[in-house]
């Protein structure tokens, strides 16, 4: 069933998720003064879960939250359908302004659009607690507990504060929530027909192509690992070249190698050595061991995992061709998520009519949605940030792109709201 | 003028050379349990000294120290010439028995042996301060000192001490030196026509050869350097391979680069990557910036000097054909030290008189040797160290080939006597 498109005001939108950006930038709302640095339980996180309920509750919105903090805001009672807008509003420790509270301040003005329009849509903002990892080092942390993909144990236990290395439950018992009550998190998704989360896209692919608008169709899955290679630490100066058994030297090959699997793989796979660690480290010193971590991502679930099997055989090629030997641990891993195609459908046919550039896109990066789509039918919206930097105060987006986006939300959810809940 | 070789009960050399080494690495003369740690001014140096002092004492040295704390013993009185031998007694922070220390007992042993058998050689033991550097961060600092290649402002000044940061002249003072006199450290070298310093190779070559003595011929010189490359730094999942600017990559290239350039240039050249340092750091982020470490290292000035400047273009046109920028900025050099010919032939000459196997080799570690090879003919001999492991508590060299040393020492200064002094 075809709806007619709504146009908004741009210029106002924007300049509403200005200041919702801008407010939140401010001192009551970041632990430093240098960089956006709030998470799960701080009186920053508190004032700004407070500021979101303040203005929903103008809107008219009933707002709760789960048993450990996440906020829930709806403008229909228990029981009733609703589409779910949102993301999350921590921030990495050395944060910018938009990362996570874009999403948000855009869902809210989603909602204030169905309001200033009189469409009456069904909605319902969610605001994840702890996506980034900065208060207990776990990302997607609040949207794992809604998904149920956490044990007890790690949160009574396992799951530390990086500040003061006490354990997520006193954290959020302290703060007053019931963190036994844990399971009942999932019940947020109970009455949810639909979700879009917007986010800044985190890499410079809109830029540097000139859309303003980014349709996720799929969410990389990822492999995270370590390579160490035992090679021997002579000294520097001593030992000839071909006395040698230079750990750091099979890393070099390895990093190289990891390049041209990821491109040969294609379909968007990535793979990154970000952290590379010699021991001794010393100018003077051969490295006799070389630990380096590995990030491959790709929404090809075949093509990054295969990237991952031939890097862990070449380390160990590698490094028996220099006599000495390599091993592949995993850290972790998640499967690619492809996203709801009829809502992705949607998203394309909103974004045609608003006659902006936009492109389909897959994000690499990971997100809330990750944790709820095969709950909730999903899709993400991506906005350019410039350069693609990101988890810095460096991070800049244009509040116009999420203007903009706001008005593709709400066409998309028109349609999907009218098609069927 | 050829001299009879005299040989030695090299059993009886080894057991008082062991002796030696065990007794100084007792509870008294380090500052770990776990390892060798001692350096200037520290109690446990002293109680070296001391132990050193105590032994030539009873062959009826005379001894004193110079402005700043290096020991000298001699068996003729000021004015006479005297042939050197010696190395140095500290040691690496977390370092083993036998770098430096069992060079000096080797030289004591010499010394002892010069008494035993009636010889009468005229001799002088020095025991150079600070060779590692553990104390204030300078290598060869007491060499350098006689040597006169320091300034007074770097001993008043600029050279702090790592434990406390309090200057190297402080130092020297509260320990009962008086540094204001540090131009008359040169004089310890007044009377010295030749200088013969043993050492631990620090690589495996006399092992891997099978050969028990190594005949220095040059000690490297070396270049150490930095390279910084200037990437960007974006999210690891987000930024599809085309759009990076991975500086870890170029550090990569570089590292296969200089080893691929040390080993053209041959000539014992060696080049070697010992430090890599990427920023942020991080698992799921693209290195925007890598600085590793160069130390280029031979004994032919053209062949390290060459490859220290290809390496810096190279890093230069690696990172600019991957869109990035690349800086090289040295941080000290040194140039190779030929060794005296004269010295030479006669440890080879002693050498081969022993029946035991040995081979001309370089020095890739520089050694307070060089500090004054251009005041003194000197030369320096080489005993294997267990698989070329050195700076480190796992480091073990046989006290048997340090007698066999101790052996050609004697004759090859016999014959160098003899020769005219």
């Amino acid at each position: 069933m075809a709806t007619r498109q709504v146009t908004i005001d741009r210029t106002k939108s924007a300049e509403r998720i200005e200041r919702d950006i801008e407010t939140l930038a401010g001192p009551n709302y970041t632990r430093s003064s240098e960089a956006i640095r709030r998470y799960a339980y701080t009186p920053e996180y508190r004032n700004s879960l407070d500021y979101f309920v303040g203005e929903l509750e103008t809107l008219g919105f009933e707002h709760y939250e789960d048993p450990v903090g996440t906020l829930v805001a709806r403008n229909r009672p228990a029981g009733e359908k609703v589409f779910g807008v949102g993301s999350h509003c921590d921030s990495n420790r050395n944060g910018g302004k938009y990362d996570g509270t874009m999403g948000v301040a855009t869902a809210l003005e989603v909602c204030r659009l169905n309001s200033d329009l009189g469409l009456d849509l069904p909605l319902q903002l969610i605001s994840f607690l702890e996506e980034e990892g900065s208060g207990f080092g776990q990302m997607l942390l609040g949207s794992r507990i809604v998904a149920q993909s956490v044990t007890e144990e790690e949160l009574r236990e396992k799951f530390r504060a990086i500040d003061d290395g006490r354990s997520f439950w006193e954290h959020a018992k302290e703060a007053g929530y019931e963190p036994e009550h844990w399971q009942d998190s999932i019940r947020i998704l109970d009455d949810v027909f639909g979700w879009i989360e917007l986010h800044i896209e985190q890499a410079r692919v809109l830029q540097d192509t000139g859309n303003r608008i980014g349709i996720v169709g799929a969410i990389a899955g990822y492999v995270h690992a370590d390579i160490t290679v035992h090679g021997r630490s002579n000294h520097a100066g001593a030992t000839p070249m071909n006395f040698r058994q230079d750990a750091g030297l099979v890393a070099a090959e390895c990093m190289l190698e990891l390049e041209r699997l990821a491109k040969e793989a294609g379909k968007g796979t990535v793979g990154t050595v970000g952290e590379i660690e010699l021991r001794p480290n010393l100018i003077n010193a051969l490295p006799g061991e070389a630990r380096f971590s590995l990030d491959i991502r790709g929404v090809d679930e075949e093509g990054f995992r295969g990237v991952a099997r031939d890097i862990a055989v070449f380390a160990q090629t590698a490094a028996e061709q220099r006599g000495m030997t390599a091993e592949y641990v995993q850290r972790q891993t998640l499967s690619a998520t492809p996203l709801d195609e009829r809502l992705v459908a949607a998203l394309e046919a909103a974004a045609e009519a608003s006659g902006e550039p936009y492109m389909a896109i897959h994000s690499g990066a990971a997100h809330d949605t990750m944790s709820i789509a095969d709950r909730v039918p999903s899709a993400m919206i991506f906005v350019p940030c410039k350069d693609g930097i990101s988890h810095s105060p460096e991070e800049d987006a244009n509040p116009a792109d999420a203007a903009l986006a706001s008005e593709i939300m709400l066409n998309a959810i028109r349609t999907l709201a009218a098609g069927g809940k």
